[in-house]
């Protein structure tokens, strides 16, 4: 059995699409065969992330276990997860999986390194469960951002709305509403705005240039440390 | 463990994730959990197809095999392959796999039936390997359909070049060679075009209006067929 990158996908699934391109994308690659092996498991039958950190709902943390065993079986020697929110269960994900998973709050990280020097005001966008969780908030203090989130009218009406919009294939819509999120975090000083929920950089492309510029799409760095990792290893 | 949709992808790695999309696109759904659970086996590293068919190349059927059987063991109760080429083998997968094969052309075909009245004239575009095999023009016969293909020098120049462009991310290059090549066949008076090769529809929203509405999508119309046996499946 070949050994492969496993995907834990399907939250959402046009996100796992997304991820899935920019994988793609990132790798240098003229024929089929240079491309990295994959398997997708994209079970969007699961229960929804920020209502178990936040409110206490039916963990989904079963179901990704269940997903990851799936992916290790079909020759899965690394997990990518395309959903921020996931990576609150990090830890119990890769104990419970017994494989690597390449991080993408790390990632993204890494990525705002290359543009924003330490100092630097960082907007963050994502889902309530993911802000609540801390993990990309504790890697800016760690690399010495400040960060500034949208408040809690805009990460109603703003953000979560484009998210469910991108969850229904409503991505012009979706895209309206991201553009005046990414404007009112730059309005406040932000020098660089991380798209850290997957459904977010979906419609990236539909955003203006000036706020398209500032933007860091998690998804691709999650790709491209992807490809890096799967270059790398041993 | 859920019962999924099996994708036996990566011939190529795009077409595999263009067809993603559409089947997401065909899902009538507003939330994650509406979208059909897929896995995706997605390893590019796999004997040429045409190569195989055409001139007793190294055959694809063993690794092809082995990824249906992936598939089943991580939850797959029928399989989709968004590659027309791979059809060639489709009693071998089907008997091997032990699993029903949703049949690209059959696909197709209905997709066409609701477009050309029969005694149409129908261009076909495809690998050689898939015009070989002739899976594609049986069926246009049996449903009263006349079938022309492009001459063996454009197929040579335009169609098998722009599939390689797609395969390196080529997609501008690509679409400027399968414009032409669909031109040809409408000027010997095709009323319709399969793009019977998944990665030639991924470059189908670069063509001319004109020229993208004769096109008839293979892939999008798997994913369509697959989202009706998965709603009407027992």
């Amino acid at each position: 059995m070949p050994e492969v990158l496993g995907v834990l996908g399907g939250m959402g699934p046009l996100a796992t699409v997304d991820f899935l391109r920019k994988l793609i994308e990132e790798t240098p690659a003229a024929r089929d065969e240079d491309h990295l092996p994959v398997v997708v498991y994209s079970v969007p039958q699961i229960p929804m992330r920020p209502a178990a950190i936040l409110d206490g709902g039916v963990s989904p943390l079963p179901a990704m276990i269940e997903g990851i065993r799936t992916l290790k079986q079909a020759g899965a020697v690394a997990i990518a997860i395309p959903c921020n929110t996931a990576h609150y269960w990090y830890d119990e994900l890769r104990h419970a999986g017994g494989l690597p998973i390449v991080h993408i709050a790390d990632a993204a990280l890494a990525a705002l390194a290359g543009r924003c020097a330490p100092g630097a005001t960082i907007g963050l966008i994502g889902t309530r469960g993911t802000l609540a969780a801390g993990f990309f908030q504790q890697r800016l203090a760690a690399h010495g951002y400040r960060c500034i989130v949208n408040s809690d009218a805009d990460q109603a009406q703003l953000v979560l709305t484009a998210i469910l919009h991108v969850k229904g294939n409503q991505l012009d819509a979706a895209a309206v509403l991201l553009e005046s999120a990414v404007a009112k975090l730059m309005h406040e000083g932000a020098a660089g705005v991380i798209l850290a929920c997957t459904e977010t950089p979906v419609v990236l492309d539909r955003l203006s240039p000036q706020t398209a510029a500032i933007c860091v799409d998690a998804t691709r760095a999650l790709a491209k440390a992807c490809v890096a990792w799967w270059q790398h290893r041993a």
